[in-house]
């Protein structure tokens, strides 16, 4: 099937934010970013496909930008949460959920003696940073270069509206360069709080990157060495490449992570996992939100992390995603190209060899989109449970038209 | 009825708690804040009514501190929010919701031509003090001293964890004075981005204040002549005041204001409603958040606003926080008790004459509480459109009864 998108309701659609809502839209989910022609609105969603405004299906490797792991409208999570729904949501305290879900994260993390939680991930690295300054009396954070740790002023990927003095005590360094990182160690001499690091590499628009277990080793020995903590942003990845946190398979234990996104299957919900070694600095900070202590998105996450616990769900995900990467790599190959797919299989990093502009990843993901398929030509990609050999081997041969397409396009490998 | 209150099911939670959430609990909706003897888990709300886990009942003057303004469980907004949830909440972006919101929110407001949306009201006064450095390329942001605008580092009433710098470009004043408020700007001076004021001043433990309409001009006027951004942080007031914003009967428009608490009846939403004068800005600066374009909360914010607008919910709930503080000053005053009764009555905050330490208040508090009254002493309380005369004498009958029982104990004014 290659079919000419109806769009029209989209287009209205958009043509009315334009006047109500900054450029139409903002934020990561601007399709506007992706490839002219994305639709922006959505009308519906099941297990891993999704509708757009005008009814067009899709087979879907977003997730929601990662919240769906389960599938969407997972029965068990859904019903969890509106039982809780009917007793209460947001009310004067939080419920017996609360206490029910820090023991089951304290149980399943690896790293993990006690939890808070919040409604976005930038809630949970920042008061992760706030946590690490109130433990140590410090004030030096130590990041990667480029990683994404959230969306306000202390870390945005934009500085428009940022002051100098927002970021006045980070310290960049090379990801998964221990020569870079002792430097930037040295560069905060007594002063360090804290070395924080994503799961994984997923920065946008390049190829992703494991950490090796030496790199993780010597960050956990430079903050072992100099009395910081070692902090996982897990948002991303959290909760969908293992359940138990995303370092536990290589042994190393941050002091304070911070998760969200699969953790309640698409429910709003964040939360930071910390050792003892991190508790001091906990119980001596101020953070809170209206929204914070919602029942209904803790009842989710019960449902969500004892299914990710109790069955073969991430391992399922896992192995479709290795199905998609010989099947995408066979694909490219048939019409000449040469793909570039990195870091773990669930989260595909998608990335047409020698394509420097993206104009040739986002002409294949426009042509695939016609074709039933909703790709990211640029970010990584999301698998979910509900995704099963079936949706898999269609999404490649949707992948396969799509390279037809271009090339009848006109589209040479770079 | 005067009950001993059951409270082994909380006791119980609370140990389980304190080994796996720091302190036990955190944050605002930590009772150990209150009075000892408050409860910490909550199990039901319905109306205006809560029930703690241990199944005690209460009429409730807390409103999930602020969130609940129709009532728990508003058939309208439940139904909307359960539609929508149906088809999709967290997608791969947001939904026609998104935009009817946002034509709702522009066409109700009487300031605001355009919107954007987030989860904590937190993250709306964070990214309006961006957009408004990003509009006007300056840094200065002048604050009133003690005014709560969220709880992350640039802004939280605690500085634990935080640095000198996250501050640095803030500059403090005392609110309802424009002498104080000329010297700040004098202070900042080429470089003020903004002036953020409290939709009116609702700061704990102390009288509240209504803004006069000659100092709200005056902030207005100053950031006229110095082309800088008035911003309202209505997240505590709006859509419990007034529908058109909390300064709308004053007739003074800020730039930016921020919403979030009232404006879903209790489902997680925040909202940035600006003027035209603050969409350069927000057209120039990232901001984002993976749950920000979740439509269920739209949706039930569609619903809330419509009611809000369309009935006398708002007239209802003033009256009704009339009815209370005339009859609270009675009850006082029957046991030689005067009280301070201050700002919006459907925003009671409730003092106690000469009670310094609130020592008193937290005994009425708790004494109430035995009566089926859940106050807070320190705070200010919500009503919502679900408290009708009844409940409000009930309420006045209970407190009446908690005066007669700290007399009993001793207690005396102060």
């Amino acid at each position: 099937m290659n079919r000419p998108l109806a769009n029209s309701r989209d287009t209205a659609l958009l043509e009315r934010a334009r006047h109500v809502i900054p450029n139409g839209m903002w934020g990561h989910m601007a399709t506007r970013y992706i490839a002219p022609g994305y639709p922006q609105f959505f009308s519906r969603s099941d297990g891993c496909r999704v509708w757009d405004a005008d009814g067009n299906e899709y087979l879907d490797f977003m997730c929601a930008w990662g919240p769906n792991v389960l599938g969407y409208h997972h029965p068990q999570v859904e019903a969890a949460a509106m039982a809780q729904l009917r007793d209460v949501d947001a009310g004067n305290g939080p419920t017996e959920a609360l206490v029910e879900l820090a023991e089951l994260l304290t149980g399943t993390l690896d790293h993990a003696d006690w939890c808070m939680f919040q409604k976005n991930g930038t809630d949970a690295t920042t008061a992760c940073v706030t946590i690490a300054r109130a433990g140590t009396g410090r004030r030096k954070v130590i990041l990667a270069r480029g990683a994404y740790h959230g969306a306000v002023p202390w870390c945005s990927p934009s500085v428009v509206g940022v002051t100098d003095e927002d970021r006045a005590h980070l310290i960049y360094f090379d990801w998964g360069n221990t020569t870079s990182l002792d430097a930037a160690v040295a560069q905060a001499g007594g002063d360090l709080a804290a070395i924080m690091l994503t799961g994984f590499r997923h920065d946008a628009g390049r190829d992703q990157e494991m950490p090796t277990t030496a790199f993780l080793r010597a960050a956990r020995a430079h903050c072992d060495q100099a009395g910081a903590m070692l902090i996982c942003d897990d948002v991303r990845a959290g909760f969908r490449l293992d359940v138990r946190g995303s370092w536990a398979a290589q042994g190393v234990k941050p002091d304070l992570a911070a998760y969200s996104k699969a953790i309640a299957n698409g429910w709003p919900l964040a939360a930071i996992a910390g050792a003892n070694s991190a508790r001091d600095g906990a119980e001596k900070i101020f953070t809170t939100g209206s929204f914070w202590y919602g029942a209904a998105a803790m009842a989710a996450g019960l449902a969500t992390v004892r299914i990710l616990r109790d069955t073969d769900a991430l391992t399922h995900t896992a192995a479709m995603g290795e199905r998609l990467r010989t099947g995408l790599d066979q694909a490219a190959a048939r019409h000449g190209f040469r793909l570039r797919q990195t870091g773990p299989a669930q989260m595909p990093m998608v990335l047409v060899d020698g394509d420097q502009d993206l104009r040739i990843g986002s002409a294949l993901c426009l042509a695939a989109l016609r074709h039933g398929i909703f790709l990211h030509p640029r970010h990584n990609m999301f698998l979910c449970a509900a995704h099963g050999p079936s949706e898999i081997d269609r999404a490649i041969e949707g992948v396969d038209a799509a390279f037809a397409d271009i090339v009848a396009q006109g589209i040479v490998p770079a």
